[in-house]
């Protein structure tokens, strides 16, 4: 049991938690971010809540195994959404097995004493790109990932922003193109609709794209089929593909109107884009910035810059070490 | 002077300043925002730099000379931007008399020792409305002002978001339809460039619009010419004038689709209207709502309610005396 763990004399480190359809990750995270242990599992395919569960203790506690000396201060967890905040009671979108699961508070009965802070997903990395990444000394940033879909976090005043529940940052359902394709939320022309990798690759494949031929052809490799995913559109933007530049150039525009609007209504100083699509490269920042400085025209809003995120797949961990590392400014629920 | 004024027993209050193209009004306001006295004044057309501040420090002379017992703990002021903030040097848009004015300066001299803040004049409005209107009790509020032009001011998680110039709120230049019509902010399709009074009424003369036809027609009166203002066009709407209902849908739905992507983005409570096209009553909210539902549909925006501002032409004294009264909710700045 992790509070039998460490003497007082013992270093201290967060346990940090990252839970996605893809993988969960636990790692200890010490004071000024860094990672003293991690590991990482393949997210079980279609598993129930209990063997979903017993994946992830066995995680932590494998996690926990390699540093016995460490003393654990607390438990922080960014999970894919929806959910209910503060309270964590988790139903991923990618995990059916988690509906209204409670997280939080499963979590709390297996540390007790500590502090247990569940937050989105997509808010963490918003909260790790602010403390140790891209947006460090900005009072007001907007930390987003463009990946299967487009999500965000907001940084204002220096504080990140929860909204009422939780859900501040949504910048994936701003709307861009009222008239615009329909979007997974029911809505129509939002961000997301427009600029997620799937969303984008279907785009394409109306178009004509052939998925991995533009590359293929200059590698003479004809054979294997590629998959029609994002990081497929990206490779062959940058092989030189027309169809998959113009998907890219679609999705910057989207982004780039977006975070024009984001800017005006949040006053922002910056912007940082993580996920997969995000590695496009030029193909989808150059139309992104374009928009971006055709529709960002007021005084206060030129000083705006867009940038890549900067921690890659630790992010997740130390924005959910966050939440217990600097509560005054990562976590201002009362829970 | 106005430090020499009161003995130590004597009743406090703030003094309020609000500060527009058309009128100045200064007011001594109570702890809990009533009004003790408040004059007001139109502003010197064409007036230059010190006939501004002659005709600002007589009226607040005045006000003073009401209250001769008072003692004025503080100066709260909205003003028409744009400004320096929290330096609140301004340039009021329709003041060319006034341009980098050090407004908060002149009046931190002409009351030494006491805090003198200064805002933008939306702003002032949404935490008005917050703290004694129609937001009450909402931690997640957008305070919203639709005349000549749209601004407004965001409160989240209980307290005023400044931005990082002071700048947030600006939904009036959130993007609704990007290829729209050309802003006087130099972008496209914002909800300013589509739904301010003078741009509406604009769009209903180009469509035909008779300003003050229907209503004469339905009394009789023929002879008098109306003006293409927004008021007027709220009055044609009411009385029936199909071009003025499709001018004020419209502007119904740039309001409901900007409010959806502020939600999202922010995840509010509520959101309030205020200004002269906010008396339009149904045939702009209605489009208004049905915009909003129609792009608000994630489960968290669905909640969001938007109701009329409550305060009236008093608004924005008490939106500036709360900088002063509870600066923890409204007052940011370190100055």
């Amino acid at each position: 049991m992790a509070d039998d763990r460490g003497g007082a004399g013992g270093p201290e480190a967060v346990l940090a938690i990252d839970i996605g359809g893809t993988k969960f990750a636990a790692g200890l995270v010490g004071a000024e971010g860094e990672i003293i242990a991690a590991e990482r599992v393949a997210t079980p395919p279609g598993g129930e809540a209990e063997t979903l569960w017993k994946t992830l203790t066995e995680l932590i506690d494998s996690v926990l195994a390699r540093e016995p000396a460490t003393r654990v201060t607390g438990v922080g967890v960014g999970c894919g959404g929806p959910m209910t905040w503060p309270e964590g009671a988790v139903s991923p979108l990618n995990m059916p097995g988690w509906r209204a699961f409670p997280l939080r508070a499963r979590l709390a009965g297996r540390f007790p004493g500590l502090p247990v802070r569940v937050h989105n997903d997509a808010i963490c990395l918003a909260a790790a790109e602010h403390w140790r990444g891209a947006g460090q000394g900005s009072a007001d940033m907007l930390g987003m990932v463009v990946s299967t879909g487009v999500g965000g976090g907001l940084i204002l005043g220096g504080r990140l922003i929860d909204g009422g529940t939780g859900n501040a940052g949504h910048i994936g359902h701003v709307v861009v193109d009222p008239g615009g394709p329909a979007c997974r939320c029911g809505g129509r022309g939002c961000v997301e609709a427009i600029a997620r990798g799937p969303g984008l690759a279907a785009w394409a494949l109306d178009q004509g794209w052939v998925p991995g031929a533009t590359g293929a052809r200059a590698e003479g490799l004809y054979e294997e089929a590629a998959p029609a995913s994002g990081r497929q559109l990206s490779a062959d933007a940058a092989a030189g593909d027309p169809i998959a530049l113009s998907a890219l150039a679609r999705a910057g525009r989207a982004l780039g109107i977006g975070i024009a609007s984001a800017t005006h209504l949040c006053d922002l100083d910056i912007v940082t884009i993580g996920g997969g699509l995000s590695q496009a490269g030029p193909p989808l920042f150059e139309p992104l910035e374009e928009a971006l400085r055709a529709h960002a025209r007021m005084d206060f809003a030129r000083r705006v810059r867009v940038v890549p995120a900067r921690l890659g797949q630790d992010a997740g961990l130390i924005g959910a070490a966050a939440l217990i590392i600097h509560p005054t400014r990562y976590w201002t629920a009362s829970a």
